[in-house]
């Protein structure tokens, strides 16, 4: 019976540039028992990031975790509830935020789980605006872009997971927030619904033209969800004393070999004395409960809004993350599982 | 007679790529009367920096200066004598530290003069370690870089006026000290003389294979005085939370058109939760003074060394100038004059 077989989507391969259906192979395991310590969890929500490209590629030198072994489930996180549990602080029942990667039901450590309360906001925000997306917004922005009010704020991706909560707070901070998309639909978002001040069509639009006119005073804070020619494009903009936030590159994750591009970045760096800096959000980990409480907040007051991209079905996982690689998603990209 | 000539070397024309010799003119003009609050000085010797290359260009809205006007004199920095002050703070036989550009005589207000102490230093020194270079060395290092004991410090252009200062600051905070440099000799007299830890010969030897063995733990502080590939190469070696210190891009400033080159940058800072970071001196103007009393001191107890390269005649200046833009000097670059 289907209740017992647990179905995974594995890497089946690396994928050379752009991921293909046949990079992922969905296959059926028993349902695992948890051990000791362990609780079982059926998935609900799956979360789909950018960041999962990189865990698909052979480690490097230059990779900050081992990434996903051939045969094995592709990593992230879900929102699930507890079927069973060998651990004191979980009962069966309970609604966690759990790392079981792409699959259907998976153990894990109970100590490894954030129990969520369903009553405070939909179980679904805690892989977006109240999770990693949004927390990544609110620790990169505030700790590594540290804006000031009056700053001028460019985001791109900005309907995005990310850099939709990015905008958001950096509008609620006092900044003019410009947000650059690929549609219409995501440009008129972020002004009508979110607040940006502005927004740019890089499909349609001439980006540098745009910052010209929307930025006459050069770019404090570039969020920078995608580099390439966007943030090329941005980075000759910045102001001095700018920050560049290097949060994601995802039109170049998928690049094979890595593309030439003129050395636009030191020069302007040096002349505008400014700044470029990457960072992880597991660098905050220590203070995601203080982060929590702030997005909550503000989601709860109104002033921070989502939304979602809900793909249905647990077999539709690859062809959505395949399409969130060029921004076929709008909004937080989330698959309903069950 | 020649007392009353004042020469000076002029831009002739915009360099394309390297500078030329018939990028200069020599011209020659009556020595000018200072005006009110001025003062009229002879140059003794006048300073060769990197930057100046990029004041040679037509201003762009990268540039952070005008720069030089066509048939104007170079812009920079010399030390002379005061022949004549109508400005109070300022006695006849005084020296001075001026920025009255490469000429052999100039006026300049009174007030934007820097009077130096003879018995305290060489008066060269304030145009090398005591003075822009060796603040650039010593903000852009404990400001912008902020090593910590124990960091491994990567310098380009280790032997020059700037780098000399910068790895020999980072040994005495005790960091491991890496320098790279284009000739045997220079390596030799980083480890040799300075107490770098290692240096890397760039034209003779694998930079990304040597960093590899001496960097083990990767580069806490790259202090980049040149950009291109031997950036690239040391980037690629960035440790997590590194730090990038952009203070020169000797490498690329007569590049034209801009060189392509493999997006890296932008893809260390992510993974490393790494920053690049790019400095003027101006903005720790405010604090020069603080500077100057601490190179000073290390100076004299000798835990701080320098060298000059003296080139001799005021009319060799262009030839010194050009042969900087590879590395053909050896220490500070200086022009004595008359």
């Amino acid at each position: 019976m289907p209740e017992d077989i647990n179905r995974r989507w594995t890497l089946a391969a690396r994928p050379v540039g752009f991921p293909k259906p046949s990079d992922f192979r969905l296959d059926e395991q028993p349902i695992p028992e948890p051990g000791h310590g362990q609780v079982l969890v059926a998935t609900k929500w799956m979360s789909l990031d950018p960041y999962m490209r990189g865990r698909m590629n052979e480690a490097t030198a230059a990779s900050y975790t081992p990434g996903v072994e051939i045969g094995q489930p592709m990593q992230g996180t879900v929102v699930g509830e507890v079927l069973q549990s060998n651990y004191d602080g979980l009962a069966v029942g309970d609604m966690v935020e759990a790392g079981l990667g792409w699959q259907e039901y998976g153990v894990i450590d109970g100590a490894t789980v954030r129990k969520i309360d369903p009553e405070a906001a939909p179980i679904s925000t805690a892989l977006g605006v109240l999770g990693m997306p949004g927390l990544t917004a609110y620790f990169g922005l505030f700790e590594v872009g540290r804006p000031v009010a009056g700053d001028t704020v460019v985001v791109s991706a900005a309907s995005g997971a990310v850099g939709a909560v990015v905008g958001q707070l950096a509008k609620n901070a006092g900044c003019r927030v410009i947000g650059i998309a690929g549609t219409q639909e995501k440009v008129d978002y972020v002004v009508d619904e979110l607040g940006f001040d502005a927004g740019i069509n890089y499909k349609t639009e001439d980006v540098s033209g745009r910052l010209t006119e929307l930025c006459p005073d050069g770019v404090n804070v570039y969020w920078d969800n995608v580099g390439g020619e966007i943030s090329d494009a941005v980075i000759e903009q910045i102001a001095v004393k700018g920050r560049a936030v290097v949060c994601g590159l995802i039109s170049q994750y998928n690049a094979d070999p890595p593309p030439q591009a003129p050395r636009i970045a030191a020069r302007m760096l040096l002349t505008r004395q400014a700044r470029m800096e990457g960072f992880l959000v597991f660098q905050f980990a220590h203070r995601y409960d203080e982060g929590r409480v702030r997005l909550a907040r503000w989601v709860s007051d109104g002033s921070l809004k989502y939304r979602e991209n809900v793909v249905e079905g647990f077999e539709n996982a690859p062809a959505a993350f395949i399409g969130l690689q060029s921004g076929a998603n709008f909004g937080k990209l989330l698959v309903k599982v069950g």
